[in-house]
């Protein structure tokens, strides 16, 4: 029998399933300067080593973002290599700040199973954590893909959704320890925004747009040592419906991030992605831009704020253009137009004035 | 109103004006290995820890060029986002080694302003300064930019435009700190040529071509925190003249430093640039070739010299078939052919003799 | 004169002669990201300090192939400039592991020469060596180039064609030092086949495809500052045969090396090359994969296995419709088809048993 893995069918899982993600990673300078130079990031907590100091930080902390990306890389061998779509993430918890030297670790659970009634898909619900070398908790979160069936036929087994919360609510946001908003330079960080600036309903159009290249995507995601082949195997992708690599789905969430940069450079810290979705595909030669709606905004103490966030990607196409047309398939309920390629809702923190 | 900014207009610039520039930037291992990785960079002073040690440094210094672009990318959100063209560069000084870890800050001073007789644009005159942690000064430099006017129309204001010097002379030259050149191994450096082997009027054809691709531009655009956004725009790019993302001229750059390594590997500090101008744009697809003359060379003491030189990035064509005409409009004073693609005057240090 | 090199031409090669290769390099976490962004390899040795740290290591070793990536690339432009084909590999042996912070410095020695009747060029055999800045010698090979000649015509010199031998025998295999395999965890390895799951003459389809763009491969051979120039000169090898620029060698090794991943887990450490040859080009936009035989295996003691493995890279094409092309080419000692890019004999360390 062939040794090397095809990965894990709907069929291998089971409910309560815990599952010890190989090749824990040891994150580098070097991850955090290809993170600037794969997604433009300019977040000065993760770039200038004295913000962070001001700022309670010994080390320089790793952007939330690539910690993320690392730690869902992990996952990708044992769960999601025979996916057909990655449906959605709830509850992603950003607890401790991650720094150079530290090695990361992931383990999952299988929290809810349910099968599709085409006899070839199912849906897996996961939760994974990501710990440090000392065992601390670094982040957490759940998230659902479409996996194939390795027969195709119904097993008609017991359903289990297991129940997502659609917010880390704001009393359950936790401020990284030594954290101290105090200091707090806006000179530094580029932009004078706090808080107190923001109103609920309130739209950012991030304008700048970022090109997505061939190298550049694969890269970061061979950097996440993710190895979906969607991603990679032009090859086989030929004989795809569109013919082409797809963009990790994860890169889109860091340009979008990126991006918003631009109207949003204090919302330094990532605390919590309150669900996403990945709407539409990308692909290398398309211009993503990403524009935000404030959704509420809540003093945490401390002079530090915390800020709900629902940033949509779109790709080449302005918010200008798409801004009507977003808010038509609103009132109409209808699904956005295929230029949108992200939809996440998080909450960052942010101070609470400057 | 929308909290992303669409950056400076010319309207938005005082003279005596004090800029200081956000992100700023703590320099990694991640970068210098980024930095080899996209431009192939060869000398050994920033890549071979021995040899920096034999020449008086602890640690390895980081590539003047890369510590350049780094510094200049700070200043593009303030002064040149709105910029028609980077008109060019004078009195950049090289001052002080950088190291990794340290964090570089930039500051800028508006040293003049000049509106333009179309009433559309107007040329802003910068004076900027980087310094590291600890306020010690390691570049300075001024350049001078054609930016867009917010409103068109001539507002008739008072022309300044500053004296800047054609030539940081010799005996401004500032040797770094603890350069100690008397243990310099030239079986490590990879050339045996020194200040006594090069004689003014002389040319260097540097032979090797370096072909720019879409992803490695950009990457380099994007680690420098540079957001100008004809580099990364593809969607918006297109309705440009061209109809294509330009390179960053700093990228050029940083090859033709790069390529002038085979003649030059001796030169490994680069301590001025009298002036530069970027001739003409260059795409993805191009392949930049270089050669240089020796304009001056002069013994500084302790054994080192410094070599001023003129070096010619183009494109797509070698150095045999464009020196003569180059010389031909050298002569009838008329404009380089398009395929050049950068003119830049430097002076370097090298070891007087070896 | 022109002070650019040319490199070195057949003529200029001497038995015995003697090459210090200039720009010894000192190795960074930089690197080590990079290599992992630019082949995605997954390896846990390399890239999990607790898992280094399990097996022995205090500090996370280099993979074995980055560390041959940068000594070779340091030979070039002395030995292979003017090459017209790198003809194969022998006796390559990894001696100990190098560290970041750690300097490797290449030596090589010209141990056969030998005319082409053609009278074009000629055959150049080179014994080189990497050392650490301690003087420890880390990796040793030989290979054979075929090099132009700077003037057509026979010469008639002397042959001397060097003995190589083909395998670095099982008994001659050195475990690096430190090296314990007593506390090795295959759940952070990703696979739990050791020494006494693969049988001889086996064989493993890796089954994952890794597309090449121009950006990634350009970038992986400038991070190794080899610079010869059919990788990176578009404009010239526009006229070439191809009329693409190459992708280097070595990077088909390390991307295959990657794929073997999927079913040699285990495999972490690369003890010997015993012989290699690139069967054809690859351009950018190939789809590269691997298959491997398993050749031998034996007990070294202590826990720690040796096997001696052949991957077969080949591209565009999978395993299933190529091995019937393989074994036919086998069986009537024809040539292999095309689509194989490379045929690599090698031996790995690997536990006895989990």
């Amino acid at each position: 029998m062939n040794k090397a893995s095809t990965g894990h069918f709907f069929e291998d899982f089971s409910l309560g399933q815990v599952l010890y993600h190989a090749t824990s990673r040891t994150l580098t300078e070097g991850d955090i300067s290809l993170y600037t130079a794969l997604t433009g990031s300019r977040f000065s907590l993760f770039c200038n080593k004295e913000f962070a100091q001001q700022l309670g930080y010994e080390k320089l902390p790793v952007d939330n973002l690539l910690v993320f990306q690392i730690a869902f890389g992990k996952t990708v061998n044992d769960i999601s290599l025979n996916a057909v779509a990655n449906l959605g993430y709830a509850e992603v918890e950003f607890l401790e700040a991650v720094f150079v030297g530290d090695t990361i670790s992931v383990v999952s659970e299988i929290i809810g199973l349910k099968e599709n009634s085409n006899g070839k898909t199912g849906i897996v619900y996961v939760h994974s954590k990501a710990v440090n070398q000392e065992g601390f908790l670094v982040l957490s979160w759940k998230r659902w893909v479409m996996v194939n069936k390795r027969h195709e036929g119904m097993q008609n087994t017991f359903a289990v959704q297991p129940q997502l919360s659609s917010q880390v609510a704001f009393n359950n946001i936790v401020v990284p320890q030594n954290l101290n908003i105090s200091a707090y330079d806006h000179r530094a960080s580029g932009e004078s925004f706090s808080l107190k600036d923001y109103q609920a309903g309130e739209w950012i159009d991030h304008i700048d747009g970022l090109t997505i290249d061939n190298s550049e995507h694969t890269m970061a995601t061979k950097l996440y040592q993710n190895n979906a082949k969607v991603h990679f195997n032009q090859h086989q992708m030929s004989s795809s419906k569109h013919q082409k690599r797809l963009v990790y789905g994860g890169h889109i969430i860091s340009l979008c991030r990126t991006i918003s940069h631009n109207g949003l450079a204090n919302a330094q810290w990532l605390s919590a992605i309150n669900g996403g979705s990945h709407l539409n595909p990308s692909f290398a030669g398309d211009t993503v831009y990403a524009a935000t709606q404030v959704l509420e905004a809540q003093e945490l103490g401390s002079g530090i704020g915390a800020m709900r966030l629902r940033t949509l990607g779109y790709k080449n196409s302005t918010w200008q253009e798409l801004q009507p047309q977003f808010e038509r398939a609103l009132k109409e309920r209808s699904q956005l137009p295929s230029d949108f390629v992200l939809d996440l809702d998080y909450t960052v923190l942010i101070p609470s004035q400057l």
